[in-house]
């Protein structure tokens, strides 16, 4: 605890809880609270250390958790319009009867209210910081700023034209446009996003690429999610679309490399020489039955992974607790290894690890002095968070979105007692209705 | 719908939802209702027939999802008392450091306790019925009648001392004490429950079978959970665990069998010949890296699978919501199908497939007229559930235990509005927090 602060006024004191600091040294404080001043957190420690403090405000965590928001960092915010559209289908099927069309119908307003609805759900369910990628992309920018939710979002760029900004040059003064609105944002950061080497030439990669290097903004790429794209890589290319990706010379540590389901030994060597990112996004992956990223290789070669939901027309959820139940159990299987995937190597993934995936490890994804304040509280008095031996466990294994109450991001509350205050669910959840209303009658 | 209800006052009417009745042609109604006189279901509708019904008392459903009671067809309840205690442990490990020493702590109050936080937390995720087996059963039973929760319940058996009846003899006179006691009651089923066949000798088996067949009661029993259980089996009989069953003369259609993880093509159509009732625990098996049952052969072969949680040291929830999604997604990624486990298989597994699992197919498991009554309602009105093309999609894969509001258990409302009626469930709480520190001042 910075002792300093002692003889401050603190805004928000956040106190009376099991504090999960998610530092380097999994710091814990078993009754502990968390000090807040403006943006920022200025000190974390016992609760007692802080009883003689001048405090603006308190919030009571009640014997609760108080640990840093989640983040998720794969997400197309806007496809809750989506949600439940169509499941259980092939791929193709999937794809070209049911979301392509949808998708050409979408315009600036329904990406604004699906991704609106996006950030009701996601701030509800813990999760105070995600990473798009979207048509219209400015409109989820808005929606992540109106409900103020710390986000990266990027347009979606491939080689075709697009129902957004047309042909793909245009993709780019799209881009330029988003830097150069959202730059100095305190929430929003803006990323440079081709979708995938399989739509996008080597071309748009190299330029993309040199975009994000003069901004120093992060680059984000579907990779490797299906087995055909990889086969068709190395049809195309003689390559995997790791090996096409670096070849191309666009592996960085600012890319963030959506899926890696299917890698081979020389694709993980690729991505830990060139320090790439990586969102494992478990749920999507086995829903569209696209096979099982090998996460714990992964980890082993200390590459920094994220959890991500991926867009919930796949999913059909963002709730990063589910997503974490479903990584810890499925890699456990899947390597017939009990010990694989502990509870907190994957409470790192949605918080600390997320956070330094999108670049943003030194703003968020743990309780530090010095970090933006996103801290989220969760109610323990449950019968299913009952009795309580360990908090990690729990928060992997027993607790839901559901169980999160109290929301603070950057510094600013926005829900408490379950009840939010950016949003107006009400009409949110309306205007998404409505949307799926005219989407339907074009099926 | 039954018209001569008209004529008669109804008891209580859960109108204004998307009825799902889970019957063999899978009907359901957009703007429904269901009618309830005593214990049981009289009438299923849409809402406007019952327009000019007398009614005691209505209860809303506000538009939401107003379906059958999920069933879990394997738990041990009292298991909660253990819940997070120990993680991503090998197997052996867990069991002999962790599970086996708390257990040799159990008594009768504390199994009670255990099994009572356990019916909070099912009757609050939307469970109204339960298949259980452990020790001090008898606890278990007067828990779930307190709660009011249907239940299918048997002491354990197997070939060494019990710390409940000491040895074995003992246990069927238990089991018979539990049949009397218990017999004819509208909520309470016992079951006879050896163990498993690697710690019950052919002559126990043959026993509970006899034993199970003269009250025509259902048993209960582990196969084929882990590789090793087999490998030990085909060692020890020559026979794969289901072989050996088979060989004991104890499989019938009055047999559950819990796991089935690892079943050979013989072991599938000795199921099927017997008419062998499933239980499928994904996430147990995969939490302990046990494996993935073949649960899409057993469907396509008709073998009747219900969903179970396991005890909650190895799930750590008793959610069948978590379940539901679990298994929808494992079998997709595993057998690179996505068309497989579709939402409304999976539904069924834990509505009516789940009761006939138990031999409660007449009873419970959907809403029809002269089943006993047993329904949940489920607000939709949340931005995670919106929007709603398709009931069923949102219930595997959106909905979650929290969104159950009002629970009715053999027509009693057990659950209004998340209100618990028949549990104090802090007190719940209280006392297995109590529990958990005298069992852990023992490690």
């Amino acid at each position: 605890m910075t002792m300093s602060i002692l003889n401050n006024e603190i805004d928000i004191l956040v106190s009376n809880g099991v504090v999960l600091t998610m530092d380097s040294g999994n710091t814990q404080f078993k009754n502990g609270a968390v000090a807040i001043n403006g943006e920022n957190i200025v000190a974390v420690g016992s609760a007692d250390e802080f009883l003689s403090c001048k405090t603006r405000r308190v919030i009571d965590a009640h014997g609760g958790i108080i640990m840093p928001g989640l983040v998720n960092t794969h997400t197309h915010a806007s496809m809750t319009c989506f949600r439940g559209l169509a499941d259980d289908l092939p791929l193709m099927t999937w794809l070209n009867e049911y979301i392509f069309p949808a998708e050409s119908k979408l315009d600036y307003r329904k990406v604004y209210c699906g991704a609106l609805l996006a950030c009701a759900e996601m701030i509800l369910s813990g999760t105070t910081c995600f990473c798009d990628m979207y048509l219209f992309e400015d409109a989820v920018a808005c929606a992540a700023k109106d409900s103020e939710m710390r986000a990266v979002v990027g347009e979606v760029l491939y080689d075709f034209p697009s129902p957004n900004y047309g042909p793909l040059e245009k993709g780019f003064e799209y881009t330029k446009m988003l830097i150069d609105k959202w730059k100095n944002d305190s929430l929003i950061t803006i990323a440079v996003e081709p979708h995938s080497p399989y739509l996008c030439a080597p071309e748009l990669l190299k330029k993309a690429s040199l975009l994000a290097e003069k901004h120093n903004l992060p680059i984000v790429i579907h990779v490797s999610e299906t087995k055909s794209e990889v086969l068709r890589s190395q049809d195309q290319h003689g390559l995997t679309p790791v090996g096409h990706l670096a070849n191309s010379g666009i592996l960085s540590s600012n890319l963030l490399a959506c899926h890696c389901v299917i890698l081979t030994d020389e694709d993980i060597s690729l991505l830990r020489h060139f320090d790439v990112k990586v969102s494992h996004n478990p749920e999507s992956n086995m829903k569209l039955a696209s096979g099982i990223a090998p996460i714990p290789e992964l980890l082993r070669e200390g590459i920094c992974v994220g959890l991500g939901t991926d867009g919930c027309a796949s999913n059909n959820n963002l709730d990063i607790f589910l997503e974490m139940d479903m990584a810890a159990k499925l890699h456990k299987v899947n390597t017939s290894n009990p010990t694989v995937m502990g509870a907190n190597t994957v409470l790192k993934m949605c918080t600390i690890e997320g956070a330094r995936a999108l670049g943003l490890g030194n703003i968020t994804g743990s309780i530090e002095p010095g970090k933006k304040a996103d801290v989220i509280v969760l109610n323990t008095h449950k019968p299913h968070l009952t009795p309580m031996y360990n908090p990690d466990s729990h928060l992997v294994y027993s607790a839901k979105g559901s169980d999160v109450t109290t929301s603070i991001i950057n510094g600013k509350p926005v829900m408490e007692n379950g009840r939010l205050l950016t949003i107006d669910v009400k009409k949110a959840m309306e205007d998404v209705n409505r949307i799926a209303k005219e989407l339907q009658s074009t099926f």
